[in-house]
């Protein structure tokens, strides 16, 4: 047995064991580590890596949009927590408190921030005055916590990475755009980026954020036709601002509240990275989000020119590529598996026989396609490499997500599907909670969005039988 | 009164009150905003664009030594902080403790990390088996809390933002070698682009890390002639690897403990910038740290062609230089004052009497200098202002350190020195804790570093008398 077969062999396989290959390819692609403080994970320099990618990616969007990033202190003080009546309600159960600082007990319990809406507040109440002073458009990268019962890696973690956006707005209107410009640079960067098709929608009453007068979300489905909620935009309208008494003084000079709106997304994109792209080999990243996009293995590397000509070549493609040489004194087929497993776009192969026809191979990580490439061709074919691997990974996961999309028009039909075929299911309802309820009991689906792009299935609720109100994409979620 | 005096005479004067003068620049220049959870401080926009800067200018650095960053969790459980004896003696005292999460009481309690030793130790222990595993160069960009007695913004937080480097080396040469190349990356960070000027040694025992086996330290001089310690390097040795029994295989196949290393640098750094270069106007950045280097004013806005001039200079000039047009609806005086607040290297004003000239007005924070330049000279007068500023601010803060260096050779002139001339003190030492302790309580100095630039000043001890083993810089410290 070569080493290469035993190595992918190490991974469990997708149609095995979905959960389990999803936990090997994070281990195996080191993108992480396990810490002794239950649910909380190491990002390895891989993961972190892929992160720093996102995080680059997304705060060029942010500031070319007008935002300013911030940095707000990790505790909020119980009282604080509390003065919005359902943020608290929502929040307050799945804290982390901090109860002593050194040898002395704290007179007010701190927590540590599971999100921060109440410390922006504070701060806005502080220097908001006048409409000169608006809008605020402020972001913060930090971590947060929330004490989750069971947690996975990257998708639900008690401490995890994310940005929260928070922003301060004259007018309800002005801060509906925000909420919706916002959700929109998500999507963008999921399908340019991350390569994932989303669905772009509205929460419903029973799935909004705590606090929120109306929740966002972008949607995606996973591989195994499991829904992931990949990021949120909550319109506030002004409610935290009457319970914090964020007041600024318009043009006419009449004292008015601000309206507000927050938006994150979180290291979970990873995990959704992951579960779209990856395949029994490990991960498969796309070319935009890879920490390298192209390495370079040199055959028979002992041999005189071999790794010159490789250390040549990651100079001549470095200007269209982040490129590296893997000169480690492993077996070349070994650095094949391993590079596999990490997802790298494109694999260079190039030893004695292929410099002497003056040639490399290249093998794409999706596709494995292999190609001879003469030497003079390469500064035009890794760049349109690059640009296609990149569409066709967006193509091929949005293929996935519409054949895994189905229409129940009746609940017994919903049930069926939830069953045999995992995926999104688009179906009418009636608005009632009720309904919404019952098909969770009932199919343990929930309501993902109720999607901007709107169909008329039929006029009645699938669940009721009553007149139906909107298009519902429902679905089992992580 | 012009609005301009006005605002100007909002801060203190540096000799008037230089503590309050300090908490008035760090307030009114917008850097930061307290928060109501004592010691913590909330960084506004401008604040942060500064710490921004100074990540990206220290990361490249890393990434170029061959670091890779990484993210390890918030938590510490508490029996890890105590495999390591002098560790938890040092830091147990003064961490922040989570004994709950959500509604349950924990088993064991979880400290907010102080610093990540013991973290990366235990991850070492798992990823580092053979010799091939071997350095791991790793960093971290977090925040850390201690919980300080009493704080002040930016130099001592309950919470603060650093990175922390930690290394593990198969030899104590090699370790040695990152302890002190990474002071030296410190070191060429602080003169080249906060325009600092560092003395670099070596702790005394008594000041050193909890854990280490020898601490490394930058140290630097503030306006009012105190010390701050500005960024340090610790070479641990093998002593968490013993505590944590982190073994490599060697090519002879023997086990072996790795060395290791930690380093970082915190937003203090902010403050040493505020209180190396700012004066009664505000703050003073250097250009290679400034978010904003240029700000064009534009004069009499609402005359034709103003504000299209000032835009089209911003463009002209952005490749120079990071350019902001001020387009508000303030007075320029008003303006004026509020850059020189904000500390913008550069200030250019432009009004109609300038553009029929084809000439702007250029003025320096630093020197107030005033330079009318025609138009078509900017493009070399621009990188060659910045380039004078950046060199003249590190020579006039070298040149005030070396004129608040002082010699001691008695503990009597010593007890005067600090008394009538705050700064440092260079002084031969016998190496005895005992003089060091009463060079301390008689004082109030403590020893800042043995520098490398060893100086034979005396063959005594400036405190006891008997033979000297090496001299110190000695001062009142932040």
């Amino acid at each position: 047995m070569s080493k290469k077969e035993k190595m992918v062999q190490e991974i469990t396989s997708m149609q095995e064991d979905f959960a389990q290959w999803y936990t090997d390819v994070v281990k195996k692609a080191e993108l992480i580590d396990y810490s002794s403080v239950r649910g909380c994970m190491i990002f390895r320099p891989y993961g972190y890596a892929i992160w720093e990618n996102i995080q680059k990616e997304l705060d060029q969007r942010f500031k070319a949009t007008g935002h300013e990033n911030v940095y707000m202190p990790m505790f909020i003080p119980e009282n604080l927590l509390q003065k919005e009546k359902d943020h608290v309600e929502g929040f307050a159960p799945e804290v982390a408190w901090v109860t002593h600082g050194g040898e002395e007990r704290l007179t007010e319990r701190l927590c540590v921030r599971p999100t921060s809406e109440t410390l922006f507040c504070e701060h806005y109440s502080n220097v908001i005055q006048s409409y000169r002073d608006l809008p605020k458009l402020y972001n913060q990268w930090c971590s947060v916590v929330r004490w989750e019962k069971t947690t996975r890696p990257f998708l639900r973690t008690l401490e995890f990475l994310w940005q929260e956006g928070h922003t301060a707005h004259a007018t309800q209107e002005e801060a509906q755009e925000e909420t919706i410009r916002m959700l929109n640079v998500y999507a963008e960067f999921c399908e340019n980026v991350l390569a994932i098709p989303v669905v772009k929608g509205l929460k419903t009453e029973k799935e909004k954020f705590a606090g929120a007068m109306a929740t966002y979300t972008i949607e995606s489905l996973m591989h195994d036709g499991k829904a992931l909620q990949s990021g949120t935009s909550h319109n506030f309208g002004d409610g935290f601002a009457r319970a914090f008494d964020i007041q600024y003084t318009d043009k006419n000079n009449e004292l008015q509240y601000v309206h507000q709106t927050s938006w994150g997304v979180t290291t979970r994109l990873i995990g959704a990275v992951i579960m779209v792209h990856g395949d029994d080999s490990g991960l498969v990243l796309p070319p935009a989000l890879a920490p390298t996009q192209l390495v370079i293995i040199p055959i028979a590397q002992h041999k005189e020119g071999v790794l010159e000509k490789a250390n040549e070549l990651k100079e001549q493609l470095s200007q269209y590529a982040r490129v590296k040489v893997d000169d480690t004194d492993k077996m070349p087929g070994w650095k094949f598996s391993e590079h596999e497993m990490k997802g790298v776009p494109l694999r260079l192969e190039v030893g004695p026989k292929d410099i002497e026809k003056q040639q490399v191979v290249l093998v794409r990580r999706d596709t494995r396609e292999k190609f001879f490439i003469p030497m003079d061709e390469l500064d035009t074919k890794i760049p349109a490499l690059i640009q296609e691997m990149q569409r066709d990974l967006l193509n091929k996961a949005r293929e996935h997500r519409d054949q895994h999309t189905y229409i129940a028009r009746t609940l017994e039909e919903f049930e069926q599907i939830v069953e045999e075929k995992p995926g999104f299911i688009k179906a009418m309802w009636c608005g009632d909670v009720a309904c919404e309820d019952l098909i969770k009991e009932n199919t343990g689906a929930t309501a993902r969005c109720i999607p901007f792009e709107q169909e008329n299935l039929a006029d009645t609720c699938v669940c009721c039988g009553k007149p139906s109100k909107e298009m519902v994409y429902w679905g089992r979620a992580y």
